[in-house]
């Protein structure tokens, strides 16, 4: 029988579900919207095993095979227990042994990753960066994930909260994050951001924002990213000079991210990276003229995820069976 | 016979060499000036050989032991095959074979590393982060100099290019840097920048710069790091102002690291760390308000090297005794 992992990505709107073979490919889906970070924990985990059980259930009607395991993928600081949320800024999660709860609750092994550790790991396995040695997975929401791979192995850091990039100070003294830190990374590069400049211009009165504010009929808080990517798409100059922007600073953070780390290749994903090259391209110039030794040295690959928003559930399925495997082979001295 | 291995640390103004045992110590020592950067590589090889053979003589007369192998550290982009150097901003080298060019003058296996690789390994196995699994070692020198050891192994990245960090934006168009960028973090937070502010100060003809210009008879150009931190030891409170500057810079800089990275320990350096907590205090106190998640996340430590500025030749010289080691046991098939 078909050994099968559930993987959940519970991000800052929706959680999403989906039943994962050893190949990658998502046999079943199961989505809720997430509980507002006003809700208590408890909501959260409640629509967790809801997503669960759902899952469990099509597994067995449509006899899919076995599910031997779960993976968490969440935005927020997971511990390097890999166990407990110490911090969920979008969330309502504070040291929150999230395993534990969720143990009581379903009968197979948990594992909870960052989301976008679980998107990087993801997207190395079965994506866009398949066969590359050092890469580093940028993921633009609502802000950014970020994910590192390194010789077939997901860099968590000491503590298990490596891969922050959104919350590189990118402008000192900058635009204020959720984080509680001023001129963060995603404050200039994330969805949050393209659309904070749309309605900025708007709000300025520019006649130049016309054409966007007459798409939402005239009301500047109906903007959402996929609606500014579809008019930049549609060749409005204003929407393509606002994701040119978003793409510029996207390039000077992985450029600061080459200086420390130099990976052969950086996948773009998340949601903003729908907008591809109207994003990537202004990514690629503004990289490739910030970074350093330009010239001089090997650069760095930029190309978009192929997992779409199903790497991260992808990713922790994937994680949570290897997991399986590997207290198995602890087990029994192999 | 103990087997000795020559480190060679190739900075900005020093070349040092180092005959150093299995246990890290340094049993003798050789040093010349670096040649100006205007001069031909073969000049600072010749210098290099020089020292070598120096130290060579050294190990016969007082029966040291047998050199079995030598390591360079140079400031400057080391390529991932560790015999290139392809790019070394304060030296003249571009793509230089340096341990091609070495190898026809010396009898031993040579390998090239970046200095700060070096020194951050020297501090992992000998010094101030032993028995650490995530380290980051940010060198304070004309320069920031960087190198990353996790689980016991040197991070070079894809392209051998690792530890950078000095190249990170700090401040976007800000001060430019010799790598050509503006903004460079290693422009807030070293030696030069140290000096750089208090020739500023004096310019600016504030009388809070008095005593230190009584410091240098009057000269601002004889200014140098070493002099404003005695001035600072001594008491001087501008002293003190202009190095809590460099530390709140340096603060800001690791944030920026632990939220890529999540170290355990940050091993602060270079000749800039010897003002001790006159740096290392402010640094603290502004990486804890930068953090992102502070107060929900374990924190890194910041502590001083401890092996001073021989870190670079003894990390240097303990790498190359390694490859020759490893390659002995590959060519024994064990």
């Amino acid at each position: 029988m078909t050994q099968l992992a559930i993987g959940i990505d519970i991000g800052g709107t929706k959680v999403a579900g989906g039943t994962v073979a050893p190949d990658g490919a998502v046999l079943a889906r199961a989505r809720r919207d997430t509980p507002h970070r006003s809700m208590s924990p408890d909501v959260v985990e409640n629509t967790i095993v809801e997503v669960v059980d759902e899952l469990v259930a099509q597994v067995a009607e449509q006899s899919l095979g076995e599910v031997i395991a779960v993976g968490i993928g969440a935005a927020g600081f997971v511990a390097a227990d890999r166990a407990t949320v110490a911090f969920a800024p979008h969330l309502s999660w504070r040291d929150e042994p999230l395993r534990a709860a969720l143990a009581r609750r379903v009968a197979v092994p948990i594992t909870v990753d960052n989301d976008a550790n679980a998107a990087a790991w993801a997207e190395w396995k079965f994506g866009a960066a398949r066969g590359e040695t050092h890469v580093m997975i940028v993921n633009l929401g609502t802000g950014i994930g970020g994910g590192i791979v390194t010789d077939g192995h997901v860099q968590r850091g000491r503590f298990g909260i490596a891969g922050e990039f959104g919350h590189m100070q990118v402008v000192p003294n900058g635009l204020r994050c959720e984080c509680g830190n001023k001129g963060c990374w995603e404050q200039y590069a994330s969805g949050n951001a393209l659309v904070r400049e749309a309605r900025d211009l708007i709000q300025a009165r520019s006649p130049v924002a016309n054409d966007l504010l007459a798409a939402v009929g005239g009301d500047p808080s109906a903007l959402t990213g996929p609606l500014i990517t579809a008019a930049a798409q549609n060749g409005d100059p204003t929407a393509v000079e606002l994701l040119a922007e978003i793409g510029s600073w996207l390039g000077v953070g992985m450029a600061n991210l080459a200086a420390a780390f130099d990976p052969g290749t950086f996948v773009i994903g998340g949601g903003v990276s729908a907008a591809g090259p109207l994003l990537l391209d202004p990514a690629r110039e503004t990289f490739r003229r910030q970074l350093t030794g330009r010239g001089y040295r090997p650069e760095a690959q930029i190309v978009a995820a192929e997992l779409g928003n199903e790497a991260g559930l992808i990713g922790a399925a994937d994680l949570a069976r290897i997991d399986v495997h590997q207290s198995e082979r602890t087990a029994t001295g192999r």
